[in-house]
């Protein structure tokens, strides 16, 4: 299964995909198992009692249903799962200058792991959305809703078109993009008090050159020496509980 | 190869190991490789170039050699490397004092991506040395390695026997512990500014009960929700970064 297409509905396939899968906390919405000797074998042998715990209903289908399901894609082994659909807003949901807004736009994170912990962050610092670029952006599968820790379902997420579409959105709702990058002035000396939307550059190149011409503010994690560097998602959460701090801070109170 | 092993000058068993290792810039400190067409064809097909951009030095000996060399380890298919060691300091060089010292002690911290993402961000921190108990603490392996983009070979480290010790050395030291816990006083109403040891509890059960009882104050990272959680290097680094912020608004400036 694609990393990229999985968390969309789609289908996962084959023995190991769908264990991990089940093991993964990455729940499908329904299982097809060959309903037959070699099928049923390697069911009971353990995926049974995962997709029991889950509460995953489970289908026992001639092997034939399942090759015309898995046409054109990997051997199904005698097993099929539809993964279940992540739930996705429109943006212009997400787009709400309300008082305690704090979005993030993710810019090239490509590494699933990133982008799940990143989610994770925002969840657990009560951002109130994510907005996911279509391109240059890791995909919602088994691996990102790992490590997002369940944050991934709990999490408002949507798709934009790009990073420049974002941006425009952003500015005509009166969201205060600040994007981080190295080299700029701490992100404690930056006011995270306003409804801001936090722009993450990726792991390998950081923020994108369009990013970095548009958004309306940079500011960045002062490292000890010019060797080092963050993971970015790490830097991601420095900056989103920064604004957590700043908030809790400001007259509203905590 | 036993991630648990790696990093101490142990050897690297078998091709893909071999070739993880050169990838992941866990660059070994010397390679074998069997002096016979299927060894010499192996490793011209991509190892060699890898090996020779990181100037490794390579010996070419009689595949019975490795035998010996591996024996009681896994197939050898070939090739084995020796691990760099990576140098680890004593913990009495690393609890000093000094006025702008900032450790980290890791407890319980399994997952060796994570270990290496904590050290990176102690190195990108400035902190002064990180202590890593023996037990159910990760190894230094290649996984530890390339999270730690690097920091692994510039973080002054030090093995300590346990929690207990290690805290009991950094108070005979004249070093404030503080352990990062759920629920405790924000980290931000914490004085991080005298010389401190930050405590970082592992993935499933955070900070040990030993910690708890023993560490001078206790900090946390406030929640949007009870649901919520942060990864163990997050946490830790967004602890660090907090050091820094308090560090360079005090008056001895940045």
């Amino acid at each position: 299964m694609s990393d990229a297409q999985a968390g969309d509905g789609s289908l996962v396939v084959g023995r190991h995909a769908v264990e991990e899968a089940l093991r993964d906390d990455d729940v499908p919405e329904r299982i097809w198992v060959a309903d037959d000797p070699a099928g049923r074998a390697w069911w009971s042998r353990g995926p049974a009692a995962l997709a029991q715990a889950a509460h995953v209903p489970v289908l026992f289908v001639p092997r034939a249903a399942l090759d015309r399901m898995a046409a054109g894609q990997a051997a199904h082994q005698g097993v099929i799962a539809r993964a279940a659909a992540i739930p996705l807003r429109e943006p212009e949901e997400l787009m709400d200058a309300e008082p305690g807004a704090l979005l993030v736009l993710v810019d090239g994170v490509e590494d699933p792991r990133n982008l799940g912990a990143i989610i994770r962050s925002a969840s657990g610092a009560g951002a109130t959305g994510v907005l996911l670029p279509e391109r240059r952006v890791a995909g919602l599968g088994p691996a990102c809703a790992k490590a997002s820790a369940g944050a991934l379902r709990r999490m408002p997420l949507a798709r934009v078109k790009s990073v420049q579409r974002a941006l425009e959105g952003l500015s005509r709702a009166g969201i205060w993009t600040v994007g981080l990058a190295a080299g700029e002035r701490p992100v404690w000396e930056t006011d995270l008090r306003r409804p801001t939307c936090l722009v993450i550059g990726g792991e390998e190149r950081g923020l994108s050159r369009l990013a970095r011409e548009r958004c309306d503010d940079l500011a960045g994690i002062p490292m000890s020496s010019s060797l080092e560097s963050l993971n970015a998602s790490v830097a991601a959460s420095i900056a989103l509980f920064e604004a957590v701090r700043q908030r809790g801070l400001a007259p509203a109170g905590r």
